[in-house]
């Protein structure tokens, strides 16, 4: 069985011009690669009539789906409705009495009237199968067209633009899909590295790598924050995929060691958070040159505050002092971008809040520098019953970007730490 | 003088399978948006030769400029630079000693070793002009195309794919595209508004709006985080059009009030940091929900140092009590989150750093909330010389977005104290 192809085609001047990212091709993608269906292209194009047309014949000569999301709107900029009527060769509108009466529930759940404008959403070519939109008023439609048309079978389904509408209304067409096309079985399956550059990974594992069957492919996915993610996947997997890849992935463990910290899609910090809950351990975070991205990165994960009690950002060394007790004197002898002053930090907010493990950064995120360390420079403290401990770990972005990387390489150190 | 037409194409599986969304595209097209050059499609392909090669001849054939970003890693699944050649009628390459030594210095920063692997990152093919990439390995690469190839002379450029480097380089290309193409003159100006909606915006500046000249137009373009962007542009811009443009924003200026927080593409953050450099005036915050994301954009401003003492992240509340002085008797009269919360907060760290102005947060981010007040409230607190005073938001997002829209509010109300 060859693999389906499918293309995904966003419609909207305010994706060209920028002024929005476009996220749906993402979330659809991701949804037909779970029925084993390979998207090929993503096209964005404007609200214009000879574009649609022209764009949506191509990609439907090259591909068995493609869905289009966009231009559905009531207003007159939206013009896709006419180009698919024209495209599938009518000129005749039907009313499609379900979406007609969801059109009258939307408006008066918002104690809007009910237009002309808005009717006309109702209406579609006859030359359709409609799929309701229950989250919003433009009915989602699907085309069907002969292999006499372009070459091969194929059906061109039309979803609205609105994120959220378009996700609500995905898994009706995931099951218009799953009636019309027979796909490709595949899996994937992902785990996270975070300590090796993509480079020195590949070198790392290149032999393992090349004993990999022809059917499974490795992807790398880098990323200075997160690290590298690898991808396994088999394409027109048989029901022993799930175990070949589990196999594989065991064997490629002990050549990762410490720096695998995920078995799925996670974070780092997500990590953390899988690592302290139901535990009863708790921790906290004395922050200088992160400035206080540690302690949101560690809040943004649901249910986090079960474990983190709090945080000091201490960018004046007289809050390094006062609050977190760090001594005048350690600072003088050591400088304040020190492994010294990185573990008082990490002790005396530990002391502070009173929580199981602490992580401290003191750092130069920008031009500064002094003459201990320079600029790009970030010393690390972890401290916990097992006693404290430092690391220094340097960069090279802008302030901005340094801030990201000091607070990922001190989330990572203290996983290491809390995992040992 | 025509509108030059621009394709830009991101090349990757990551995003064909959904697993990131390229945002890219979105950057490019708007930074080509204010040179006048107008971007007429976006396509997103996989790492296959085949395709990379099909897709950018047929883009070059419609459009005077491609961008394509991506697939210039260097491991075997990034082949973009040899499709490239091909496309470009050669199969010879050479080493470009600049980007060479980039690669030499930034792996040495990182303390890594460099591979043969990373070597291969500096040597392009003989047919380009190399741009160099001072933030990561891969060099960007300009393909000049005359007019026979085509149909129109063209160029093709080929940036990183890593948004932080596209971003970077970003200049560069604009730069050689300046040389190279003749475009429209235009003149924009942008403005930040915060604290109305896009509608009620364009509801209350309608007048001011409908009395602009023909060839001056207004785009909204509104973002939660930011508030409100206005971009007033004028296109085949004469040398007047600045002063035009400055003397109808001095009208629109009392519409908005305080509302208007910058006349050039400030941020939230970045308006405090102008408000108290150089005063001798500081800055303290405590923060409860927001879990450190305002210390952490308050400290991504260059020179915050001079300003910002530091912040305490208050998750337990113990830590409110003991740190801040929060009394537990507040707490428990009036809620964890209230007016009476924020406002102690605030006044605690304030008087715990010496600070001029502190900041403070209490709400509740997600699922939770309490018989005080419901999911997605914030209470914020602001402390100065001319005494305390909190005010109440509501947000409907998720955890995430909630967090940043809160401490977005926070940041506005201090900058709304502060200036007045």
């Amino acid at each position: 069985m060859s693999t389906i192809k499918a293309s995904v085609c966003t419609i909207g001047d305010e994706i060209l011009i920028g002024q929005i990212v476009d996220t749906n091709s993402s979330v659809i993608s991701r949804a037909l690669g779970e029925l084993g269906i390979r998207t090929c292209r993503m096209v964005s194009i404007a609200d214009d009539r000879a574009a649609i047309i022209n764009t949506l014949s191509n990609e439907l000569e090259n591909n068995e789906i493609v869905i289009c999301t966009g231009g559905l709107g009531p207003t007159k900029d939206d013009i896709t409705k006419d180009a698919l009527a024209e495209l599938s060769g009518t000129d005749k509108y039907v009313r499609n009495a379900e979406q007609e009466a969801i059109v009258h529930q939307i408006l008066s759940a918002r104690g809007l009237d009910v237009l002309d404008i808005n009717l006309r959403q109702a209406m579609v070519p006859d030359s359709c199968e409609v799929i309701l939109n229950r989250r919003g008023t433009a009915p989602i439609m699907a085309f069907t067209f002969e292999e006499s048309r372009f070459g091969h079978p194929a059906v061109l389904y039309a979803m609205p633009g609105v994120p959220y509408e378009t996700e609500a209304a995905l898994p009706d067409v995931l099951k218009h899909i799953k009636l019309h096309f027979e796909s490709e079985p595949i899996y994937h399956k992902t785990i996270m590295t975070y300590g090796l550059a993509e480079s020195a990974l590949s070198k790392l594992i290149a032999p393992w790598e090349d004993s990999l069957p022809s059917d499974m492919h490795l992807a790398y996915l880098p990323n200075p924050l997160t690290g590298v993610r690898l991808r396994l996947s088999v394409y027109g997997a048989d029901s022993d995929a799930e175990k070949r890849v589990n196999e594989r992935i065991e064997t490629l463990k002990p050549l990762l060691g410490a720096n695998l910290y995920s078995e799925s899609d996670d974070t780092l910090e997500g990590t953390i958070g899988r690592l302290l809950r139901g535990t009863g351990r708790t921790l906290s975070a004395a922050e200088s040159c992160t400035g206080g991205e540690i302690a949101h990165l560690i809040t943004t994960i649901p249910g986090s505050s079960e474990y983190f009690l709090g945080s000091v950002t201490s960018y004046a060394p007289e809050v390094k002092q006062k609050v977190l007790g760090v001594k005048a004197e350690t600072i003088e002898q050591f400088g304040i971008v020190s492994s010294a002053v990185a573990e008082a930090m990490a002790e005396g907010v530990r002391k502070l809040t009173g929580s199981t493990f602490s992580v401290a950064t003191t750092g130069w995120a920008d031009a500064y520098g002094d003459e201990h360390e320079p600029a790009g420079t970030v010393w690390v403290g972890v401290s916990g019953p097992d006693g404290t401990v430092s690391r220094r770990f340097q960069y090279k972005g802008d302030r901005k970007r340094n801030i990201e990387r000091f607070a990922a390489s001190a989330i990572d150190l203290l996983r290491r730490y809390i995992a040992k």
